[in-house]
């Protein structure tokens, strides 16, 4: 098998979403082959046949796996993959410390970038994935802030705000929130105005930013943040204009399984991956796990009885050498349908085995 | 002189809001008196002379506490006080865990309930201050939900959710919400009114609960209602009618500090008080610190150099005896001007000395 894994990262890395096909058939109830993964990314739609294009596309706005049948009998699991957003925040002083540790509970990776070495360490800021002691000025180049990017400007002056908005602009990050009083702000882009930038742009930077709840304390001032960038990334049009759900990225995905996929193509391996849920469970759909040979794993799709459950079928058809299985976990009960619960759910599970390639 | 912090603390209990009046004379230089403590509770209003209800009134409403002079040249300090919000969280799960960080992060006094032992236990709740394992139906004996309280019903089921509803609904606390999906609380509300329930107070109920920024993680979720919250306490109108601030407990005073003043009043001891600020300064007006003669202090004004200078400058009027004084304190500087900064303000601040009582 040529590593689309290896693939589907770069082209990640090129902010493009990739919808994954795997084709599998059942030839005999004991000789279930999977074919082969593809790729399909939205700009090669065009590309490919109109009925395909139009399960991508949905695919792409609903956001989560599918598995499909198609007319020659063949199963295809259409996973589709995002790029991963960074919370890069500009400023380390008092509203970086809650926002970076808020920003990561979220699942962003988060950078923050200050100039002072007393504000820009992996001390003060222990959740971060990256800080950069750099100026305003220069940060930019290790940046390389690219379309699928949170940014927050909350340096502690509004002239290093402005250098890092100039800078930021061009890269037009998927948010782009700026601090500072109504005042400041409106000053601040009168003058970016006549220097040129455009105006459209600058617009649609949220500024003063966050939701407005009345913040005060740095604390309030992270959460309003943060609500923002959750709304911006979940909403199709901004919460204020009436809340509608934008239906991507919902793939329960992790980009550290994604990885390892990518280099690692040489043992002997099972991948599990949660195909579709009813109710509530602890991972959703697109959650992955890796099972080897020798026992070792990587990921996880809940933990628990379930996954337990789940890692011995996949053990057992590693050493049947291939193929591939799907399976059911109920995770509902009596106890739990007794107290009215919510949680306990039921997810499809698929489980594929590829044979070393050593 | 008679403990008025004591007075306050019971006030505060029965939720009431209250101004502490501290009035001081100048006789000479050498020869400044604190007159006396007395306290105004929003109830007694009625009972004071129209300018002095006014006044009070006013600072209420802006929520800081102000210096003011009166015909018969006195300076009165006044201090508004507010009863302290718990943030009670009703169930003990996947929710629950980030918001109790966040409440907790934000100022609140965290209560989690749950009546399952592997859910409402300190060890899962680290930051909480209470955490009860009770049943639903019990657990509001212990807690007393009062007018301050901010309340989240979060629990495993919607049957445990009626149950909670149904309790607290009379209690009228400063916020109420609940999760649920629209359909399921709908039901849950028609339920309830087809019990006798009051359909207006239902309907000041948040619920489906969190603002709507398509919030679909826990933390995500958890982000949605502590913004929520925010906004109930900040705002004076709903974020969705248009934010407007409410001007109320910006006073950045601290129980610990109030209890503490309260309960001990026999030692000699100096009070500091942030009175006022101009620019972004660590702590605001109503900050209090207590300085003993014998070196201990408690609370703080916002720690650094300022602090150092205010201790010092408490420490010579303890020497003294008794008196008062007010100090100018300069955080700003030609390094926070050339780089544009807003941190870095002025503070006014206020000490008091109080001789021994034994």
């Amino acid at each position: 098998m040529d590593n689309q894994y290896a693939k589907l990262i770069e082209d990640l890395q090129q902010k493009n979403q990739v919808v994954m096909l795997t084709r599998f058939k059942t030839v005999t109830e004991a000789d279930k082959t999977i074919i082969e993964k593809s790729l399909i990314s939205k700009d090669e739609l065009e590309t490919v046949d109109k009925q395909l294009q139009k399960t991508i596309e949905n695919i792409l706005i609903k956001g989560m796996p599918e598995l499909i049948i198609t007319a020659d009998n063949e199963t295809v699991l259409c996973e589709p993959f995002y790029a991963e957003g960074r919370l890069i925040i500009l400023g380390g002083g008092h509203i970086a410390k809650p926002l970076a540790k808020y920003g990561t509970d979220i699942g962003f990776k988060v950078t923050v970038v200050d100039d002072r070495p007393a504000f820009a360490n992996e001390g003060r800021f222990p959740e971060a994935s990256q800080v950069l002691c750099e100026s305003f000025e220069t940060c930019f180049d290790h940046l390389q802030v690219n379309a699928s990017d949170y940014v927050v400007i909350v340096t502690r002056g509004h002239r290093h705000d402005a250098v890092c908005l100039r800078q930021v602009l061009d890269s037009d990050p998927e948010y782009l929130g700026m601090i500072g009083s109504k005042r400041r702000v409106k000053n601040l882009m009168e003058l970016l105005v006549g220097e040129g930038f455009d105006e459209g742009k600058l617009n649609q930077v949220y500024s003063p930013i966050g939701l407005k709840i009345g913040a005060i304390t740095p604390e309030e001032i992270a959460i309003s943040i943060m609500a923002e960038i959750i709304g911006k990334k979940r909403l199709s049009q901004s919460v204020s204009e009436g809340p509608k759900r934008r239906q991507t990225s919902q793939s329960d995905f992790d980009y550290e399984v994604l990885e390892n996929l990518a280099n690692e193509d040489t043992e002997e391996r099972a991948i599990i991956t949660v195909v579709s849920k009813k109710g509530s469970v602890p991972r959703g759909p697109g959650a992955k796990m890796i099972i080897w040979s020798d026992g070792r794993s990587l990921g996880s799709i809940g933990g628990g009885c379930s996954e337990a459950e789940v890692s011995l079928a996949a053990r057992d058809l590693l050493q049947a050498g291939s193929g591939y299985l799907t399976m059911k976990v109920d995770m509902t009960g009596s106890v739990a349908e007794d107290e009215g619960m919510v949680c306990g759910g039921i997810m499809d599970v698929l489980i594929e085995v590829y044979p070393s390639m050593k």
